[in-house]
């Protein structure tokens, strides 16, 4: 938990000083920059270099308290952000000797969870990935051999083999069009014009895949949430078995106007409320209210107790919520002696406290 | 509400003039117009700015009517559009005044609420979309990288520094293809045929992020207006807290095709109904039948007193209708007591008077 | 429904005239063509017009048989592909009487249903495109404006208005790239790279909402579909009623693999079943099964009197069936008396007859 | 059963095949090659020909095992493999020999079960993809006849005729841009600029069609492998009938962190649960724990007898599992006394052995 807050704060960092890294990089490639200007530009290289020596120091200490070994990805990335510059500062030649630090590309992989959920949409979707790629690779090489036939004999320099046509169907089927390989016969253009959409339906079969995957996704990233919401609740955390998983599937989502009243004082509770997005406000005895964000819990004291609402809650912004009712909860009880155990006790505990609920 | 009729007229007549404003705008910056033609456009640009110092002050009286405070997003149009053609006509020189009126393509983002809901999308999908345009820029540096040690020496004069190759990079990823810088080695060729794929898979990877975000999107606005409907139901504004929630969550959505009958006259009623799209005609003793549009209700009369329909309903076109069941109904009366209280009250009230169900 | 299988014969047959007759317009305007040729293509546009002569006739006494009045799009589509032709062999001159033949290409709006679908999809989606279109507007008029500024003096024969920029920022907008017009600045450059991520960006935004668009549609059909199944079933016929919805509600859909069993002579019977897609085979005394497809039911007695299955009934391909519990169908029948009596007669008739349930 | 592990082995290996080949094809087309370099990639064709003659001659062998009769696409594609090279080989002149051998293009469609999804989604999106590809048409057929009537004046090499303006607008409206023939006037540039909207409109149309049909199918594709893995278990195997449709019904989908508790042993049993992915890990007596993966199941003995668990069973890696709920499989029982008898007697069969449940 504490590394996190930390993180946090590296991860835009560490894009950004991978941005300048590379952007300096492509700087030195530039024949017309003076020497002063060149120095300048290796020593802000340097001393990228130098944070990311840092960093890599930082990634071993903490890979020693947490106790983890073996190379994770994160330390191999680091390792190689520090050793493939060093490589090319003592190998290569003067004017290319920048050109290792392109390494540092991979440094955003690092920290992005984006990449995570990339990686398992991509995993799960990859039969299909690689029977469309197979269809993009049938169609190319059916693509080039039949222009070989059609032009090879009007343009020899241009379809004048397979590997020449290839180039043309790539450049066709993805729809680039560089305008350097043109078919000039009849037959030859309606090729091109059928090649053109299939490339539009590859295309399109990818998007459709990866748009699946992606739902597929959410949804399941919205169950992961929703356990994480749960599990921070403490009444539940002495729950350590199946009867969880019951409480995480009995959540019901809800969008609640900005504006509306969620739960009034004095009613009768038969649910209590997780915040999944937006914010709420309680309006307390003493003036000013509190406000509670996404993560936030409130009502749980109606769950154990069945007593009335001990304040007036309105969502300030739209709020997104999730309710758990007290039939669910009571139903789950019922069968699961454990739950009803814990709740008895963490009632009684909390009679005194300042429970919202 | 006094405002929303006035509103609906304007939104459109500011779009047109915004697209008057910016066709002048670019019309001006041709060179072979006449000084007399020049004249008349300048006209134009004078008289839209005129309506939009109008547009500015009634936005002005309807904030202070409202009690308004701050810079809201519209007052910020309203007198950017005002204020920075004024300085340009002050400041700058005479080819170029008119282009300071470019700032009225902001006018549309005043009204739709189109961009309000891509607003929110693409916030919900942020995370997604920053990785995926990083997977951009990775791809987008390593391709340059790489394409600039292959053809250097080739074509020093397309591919001689990163930033060079870089342009011809973005132009093939994007797959828009200029022409203008084409590998010419073998290697660069296969690596261009790779990033045109990738290309095409970054592309397919934010359609699949857009297309998940306004899924989810549409099904949230469902809720909201789902909500609306249940809030414009004089018997349900009585009621103010959670058990409002609930009526919306209660709710069933039915697709009734055209000309079938949905409630009969007679009949015992055992739901009430809510118009989202499509219309009912309404068979009354009157020869002329009445016919409900998308917003409207009927039937509430059966939720509360369980007397048979009184008149006969049926679809004029496809209906698109929102049920709420009286057993649904009852439950929730049953555990809300106010509820009932109001349905007692209200059914008395309205026993002598012209419900429809 | 006398004339369904007339026009599923017409619809390809005029979806083949209409592409024959364009193939020819556009034939007629290549200028290597002999005179014996133009002759024998003017030949095959006059037969094609007399077809659709007869198509016009065909339609206008359909018309008076089914009592229609107004004007239909397919009254005008015929209509204009027959007076259209004509007005320009009596008005235009001899190269171009041939181009008034394109009127032909609305042909094939007349048949496909798809057409229909698609509009209901777009007008369903229409807020959201005229947003996405407005977003392409403003960043086309924007990219324009900057693109005038930056290269106006580097290359004023290309950018030296806004219009020219505009097609500049259009063809990049759009990912075409022509390459005609290639910024040359470095800030030019960067604005390439930014409009052509946005034209991703655009494209992924209209793919997004148009599948939205078209998985909410598809669900739809899916109800229309399964009300026409409901309603070919005779014993439903006689209600006319909200009940009939409730049954369509009520269905359930599951998918059988191919061979899977689906009901066994002498069991409980507790549903019926109706085929949405794939082929069941039924064993019947007789040798030869009897086979089932599309828009078929089965098992209906089973509904009303409870039996025992009289026939095996097992799935010859992967069949897609949607089913009507005994519960949900007794549960409506107990709500509405009407349902029982229509269940008690029509099983007191069927008792002699032929029921597979 | 017994070919299967064959066939997973040889996919891949077909594939490596089949891309070797068309390398090889593609390679003898070049004009540089030596002799020696063309008599050795000859000599790499015919290798693969060969292991072609053998794989048909295994495909014909197992065709006898399993009784099968006529043409499947499998033996097409096994026989063309084989004869049409030999047929370039007799036929052919000495140059355009290999050629022939591109007919193993299509042996990677032998394999894949990607292939055949495709050809589902596609043949129930087959009405809308048709549809998209009609307004395609007549998109390209109107743009190309007004480009005509604009532009042949002005540039009559290369809008001279409606075929060679139809070449401009495919380029146009598939985005492809080749920038060899660019419309001159401005109405032409306008019309280019509404031609590349259409485009990318088209793309978009096509991309929903095909989104919408993989998610269906993805859904699908879910409940058939949710049979397959009940299917699985021996004692639903005796179960033969719609019941076992019912238990597949019945499952719920449930995803549950690495490291989270899935029952713990002593606890009372009410559901029993089948692993889609991820793998579980069970404490026993032993010190090492058993591992299940995909297709494993777990907890059967608690639907039967309702005895607690005797095991705890955690998480190993996020597991996606399938609960059947002892709940629904009691209701199902009491409507389907074979159920009952069947778990009966295994129940009795089991007592003594070695069940997780």
């Amino acid at each position: 938990m504490s590394a996190r807050p930390f993180l946090k704060i590296t991860a835009p960092l560490n894009g950004l000083l991978a941005a300048v890294g590379l952007v300096t990089v492509a700087a030195l490639t530039a024949r017309e920059i003076g020497s002063t200007t060149r120095l300048s530009l290796e020593l802000v290289l340097a001393a990228i270099w130098a944070v990311y020596v840092l960093q890599l120091v930082d990634t071993l200490i903490r890979r020693r308290a947490t106790d983890d070994r073996g190379l994770t990805p994160e330390l191999v990335i680091d390792l190689m952000a520090v050793v493939v510059p060093l490589i090319g500062f003592l190998l290569a030649g003067s004017p290319d000797q920048g050109l290792y630090c392109g390494i540092w590309l991979l440094k955003p992989l690092r920290h992005f969870t984006f990449f995570r959920m990339l990686g398992r949409v991509v995993a799960r979707a990859a039969p299909n990935l690689v029977g469309v790629t197979s269809v993009f690779g049938i169609v190319l090489f059916g693509a080039s051999l039949i222009a070989y036939l059609i032009e090879r004999d009007v343009q020899p320099d241009k379809f004048g083999s397979i590997p020449l046509a290839m180039w043309w169907a790539v450049t066709t089927l993805s729809t680039t069009g560089y305008g350097d390989e043109i078919p000039m016969t009849f037959a030859g253009r309606v090729l091109a014009g059928l090649v053109m959409m299939s490339g539009i339906g590859i295309f399109a079969l990818w998007a459709g895949i990866l748009a699946t995957g992606f739902f597929e996704e959410v949804r399941r990233q919205d169950f992961v949430r929703n356990w994480q919401l749960v599990a921070a609740v403490p009444l539940f955390q002495k729950l350590g078995s199946a009867a969880f998983v019951e409480i995480v599937r009995a959540l019901r989502p809800r969008v609640v106007p900005a504006g509306a009243i969620i739960c009034r004082k004095g009613e009768a509770g038969d649910q209590m409320f997780f915040i999944v997005e937006g914010r709420v406000s309680i309006q307390t005895p003493s003036p000013i209210p509190v406000e509670l964000g996404p993560g936030s819990f409130f009502g749980e004291m109606a769950l154990m107790t069945g007593e009335p609402r001990s304040a007036t809650v309105s969502a300030v912004t739209e709020v997104s919520l999730l309710s758990l009712y007290s039939e669910d909860f009571q139903m789950l009880s019922s069968s699961n002696p454990e739950i009803a155990d814990v709740i008895r006790r963490t009632a009684e505990e909390r009679r005194g406290g300042a429970g919202q609920g």
